[in-house]
Formats: structure tokens, C-alpha cells, sequence
């Protein structure tokens, strides 16, 4: 069996403002963010259809999971992604939702 | 009397929601933020005790004014910057405040 190398993610009392808000403030992780938002499923990166290479998708899911936007977890061959939204509202109560909703509007 | 370049502020109907995260995804500009939105009046840069040289100061003012979250005018030799709240709150109900609340806590 191969050994993965392990998906980190920083703590909830860790999630730091400032680096949240620099997730967010790319138009395709606001896309990918609102995505996720919409289901209660974890959904793979290739199930979202955006304007950019698949590379570069990787790169924007990694920098979500590094401010504590998202959580992945490898299931064989798919990496499933989730927001943790409850982590979110804990820390900076309001900010997702407003973010979301103006995402949409 | 010398001719001044204006000041050019983004409308509110153009105002960006990546560009306003972006704008408030730094720890110095959230501070500035902060500090603007605990008083009525406008405040000069100098005003403010950040942990950055006056140029990176002024670059951070820059960096809000252009992305609509602070209005700046010339009075004489003073810059006066004021926070946007009534177009940010109409454009994108509920973050200033979100942000400003997990700001301070």
C-alpha cells in the first residue's frame, strides 16, 4: 500500500482573518467556495467547471485548504473536498454567509 | 494654486467582491479599517500607529481607496481617508460589519 503523504489542515482556533479573506478574494475560489456552499456532499476538483487548467485548480483548492477554508480528505483516487463551514462561523461568525451572498448577487 | 492629480474612487456599482476581499486580506489595512470605522471623523495616514513605514502606509491607503472600501480627499497638505461603509453595506450587506467584529475579537 503507498504512503500517502498526510493533508494538513490548521485548527480552528488557529484560522487567521487575513489569510481567509486572501483565500477569498480570487474570483474562481469564490466560485469554488459558493460551489461547495450550494451541497452537503464533498465534491472532487474536477466536478467543478472552471476557467482554468487543472494545475492551477489544484493550486486554488490547496490555498483554501491552507487558510482553513476547505477540508480535503483522499478517498482512492479522488480528493473530495469540503467547506468547513462550521469552523468558519465559530471563528468569524457572519463573514461566510455574507461573503456567499454577495458572491451570488 | 498648483493643480493636484484627483483622487479617482471606484463607483459603487462597480465595486468588486474579490477586489474588496482582497483589499481587506492584510493585517495593517485591517487595522486602518478598524481604526476608521471607530470614529466618524476622517483621519489623516499619520493619524494611525502601524508597524510600517510611511510609504508602505500610503501604499496600503492606495490599496483601499482603489478597491472602494475608503474614500481619501486632500484638504490642504492632509489626506483625509474615511471608510465607505454606506456603499460597502449596499453592495455587500453584512461583511464590513463580519469582518470588523472578527477583527476585534
Amino acid at each position: 500500500m503507498p504512503t500517502l503523504t498526510p493533508i494538513e489542515h490548521p485548527a480552528r482556533e488557529t484560522l487567521d482573518l487575513a489569510t481567509v479573506l486572501h483565500a477569498l478574494s480570487d474570483p474562481v475560489r469564490l466560485r469554488i467556495v459558493a460551489g461547495l456552499a450550494r451541497g452537503d456532499d464533498p465534491r472532487t476538483c474536477g466536478s467543478f467547471v472552471l476557467p482554468v487548467t487543472k494545475s492551477t485548480c489544484t493550486h486554488h483548492f490547496k490555498v483554501l485548504r491552507e487558510a482553513g477554508v476547505i477540508h480535503q480528505r483522499q478517498e482512492g483516487t479522488a480528493r473530495l473536498n469540503e467547506l468547513r463551514r462550521d469552523d468558519l462561523d465559530a471563528r468569524f461568525p457572519g463573514l461566510l454567509d455574507s461573503v456567499l451572498a454577495s458572491a451570488a448577487g
